[in-house]
């Protein structure tokens, strides 16, 4: 593993991420752009492993909320992560050690290596959710039982709320109630934690897997038949367990609308032999179903790759007619205890059946 | 003048902002209640005059934002006032020298004393509207060209949050939309101020002019012919310029809904001799018209009193068949310029009419 980022390694930590976001966290090709720009001005960013932090740490994590096609419309300035964590030691008066990305996802894996590389701080090798997930109280933090509060949000404009609450659920409620008066996204700084906390909490090693996963990507860009089993092999003895097509076919509809701050919508998609599957979208691919059976549902990962080009495709990119196919990968541990499948399973979204892991644990 | 406020002021002083407040403000009684007992434990609480005040006191403007009829069902714990002034004091690193209330409004004239009282601080003897009105812009400091944050918010949970926006409409419209995810009512320490400032921007002598106001309804309760000379006395001479008589009649369709964080709806009253007239409310009685004509509107004060006993009714005590005379105050000259006027007279409340003023200026 190498110990730094720098902006050469954006573009494959971004593809990565986008891969792992599955459909959520944002197109991040803007924040590409401002984090390559962020690295060239002020070096690499150091990369912690979990693993290597103190006790006394003082670790935030980072990420932007709010509904993934805002960004497409309204674009960030780009110092709003340097500006949110400046804001929060303030208000706080306490120095940050180290940032970690709260989700993998889009471009919230590389927005807090803006504020890392501004203020001359390393960057945990690790996030909060080892994928994207639609809600603050899904994040493997809260579910270590870890508070979200003293958390700091700055939109667009450079206005800044301060939370202080009592439980996760009220963070995201407030979070998600203000977030239209804030423009639609805003970029939190959330979570403070101790390198013990992170240690415990935090699923390990996700950014450099992110980067190594989006290297692949590059290589296998323009395969088709070629690329899938690369990618199958990619994620054999990892966190995820392994990854698997189960489904294949054309995208013949396509709904989304923007509803309480989130994506919401659902795509159809037909198989050549003439068999339908549904993706339900909440920010995020949650589930996919065919004949009234899930052929995979959160926590696991579901991932849309372009049939032609092996690319992952973000929720927002999604088109008509589109040739796809849809992968699981497995959810990181952290998802499939009985008490965070009660956050972060199938029940947790509204849907009527139980989780079943496209890689049962050993 | 008395230059302190003690727990036997209370009650009186609640009756006259209920006066003040125009049917918004809140019902003040579990305030009352709340603010007897902190003045009892704490001791009375120093009056001090806008004029007093030297340049670097350090001020800060506290109340209640919210649908005043969510206090009804939900009751505050009573120590908001003081957490949030300690909240404040935290986050922004400066210590507050007095509090004013933003708006002598039903309860929001009493909550600062809680905080007073309990921080050993003295209040300014007057506020930010010298009656109530529904959305911050409105208040004097701003119209004044003062910035409302750091702002804090605090709901019944002990929740916070910490504003800091550009713009008084920004911050408006962010604590607007955050106040159903806090249980629709928070109470707020907002527009940090030097004596300068509360000097030129505040309504002066509001506080002390409401307890006198009480007094005076108290000694005349259940008078019904003899009250209105009464009233209408005590406001000659003042910085309202005086008060009159525009209807009286009976309550025939009273219609209320809670829509975006404030009560809106209508009155209608049929006086005796078959004229009609209609009360249009958002938190407060913003307008009356009969005929296709107003009779008073904003920025003048609009009070509805009980025709048996005198006794001014708030919004959400109003009842169908109740008896009642209608009384238009003058605006504070505040309220009166050009540029007030684009965000506090009728225009800036969707109606089509100018302003036309019940006590014209000299």
């Amino acid at each position: 593993m190498r110990a730094q980022i720098t902006d050469k390694d954006v573009a494959a930590l971004c593809l990565g991420s986008v891969f792992l976001a599955t459909g959520g966290g944002g197109d991040p090709y803007v924040n590409q752009l401002l984090v390559e720009q962020a690295l060239r001005e002020h070096g690499p960013v150091t990369l912690t492993p979990p693993d290597a932090l103190k006790d006394d740490a003082f670790i935030v994590a980072m990420g932007e909320a709010g509904a993934p096609i805002v960004r497409m419309e309204q674009l960030p300035v780009g110092d709003e992560p340097v500006a949110a964590l400046t804001a929060y030691q303030e208000v706080t008066g306490k120095r940050v050690s180290h940032v970690i990305p709260f989700e993998i996802g889009g471009g919230n894996s590389v927005l807090p290596l803006i504020a890392a590389a501004a203020h001359g701080l390393p960057i945990v090798d690790g996030d909060g959710m080892g994928r994207a997930l639609p809600e603050a109280q899904m994040m493997t933090f809260p579910l270590a039982g870890l508070a979200p509060t003293p958390a700091l949000a700055i939109d667009y404009q450079g206005d800044t709320l301060l939370f202080n609450t009592r439980s996760t659920a009220d963070y995201e409620r407030q979070l998600r109630a203000v977030l239209q008066a804030m423009g639609g996204m805003v970029l939190t700084v959330e979570f403070p934690m101790s390198g013990k906390d992170v240690r415990s909490a935090a699923v390990p090693g996700t950014l450099s897997l992110a980067r190594d996963l989006g290297a692949l990507l590059m290589r296998i860009r323009g395969e088709a038949e070629e690329g899938l089993p690369q990618i199958i092999d990619f994620f054999k003895g990892t966190l995820y367990r392994g990854c698997k097509q189960v489904f294949d076919g054309k995208i013949v509809d396509f709904q989304r609308r923007t509803v309480g701050g989130f994506d919401v919508g659902t795509v159809s998609i037909d198989a050549l032999d003439g068999t339908s599957a549904e993706i339900t979208i909440r920010n995020e691919y949650l589930a996919i179903t065919s004949k009234g059976k899930a052929l995979a549902s959160v926590p696991d990962l579901i991932t849309l790759i372009d049939e032609d080009s092996s690319q992952p495709i973000n929720a927002e990119r999604l088109s008509f007619g589109q040739r796809v196919r849809v992968l699981a990968i497995g959810a990181p541990s952290h998802f499939t205890t009985a008490k965070a499948l009660e956050v972060v399973g199938p029940k947790a979204f509204g849907f009527d059946f139980p989780f079943g892991p496209a890689f049962p644990q050993g």
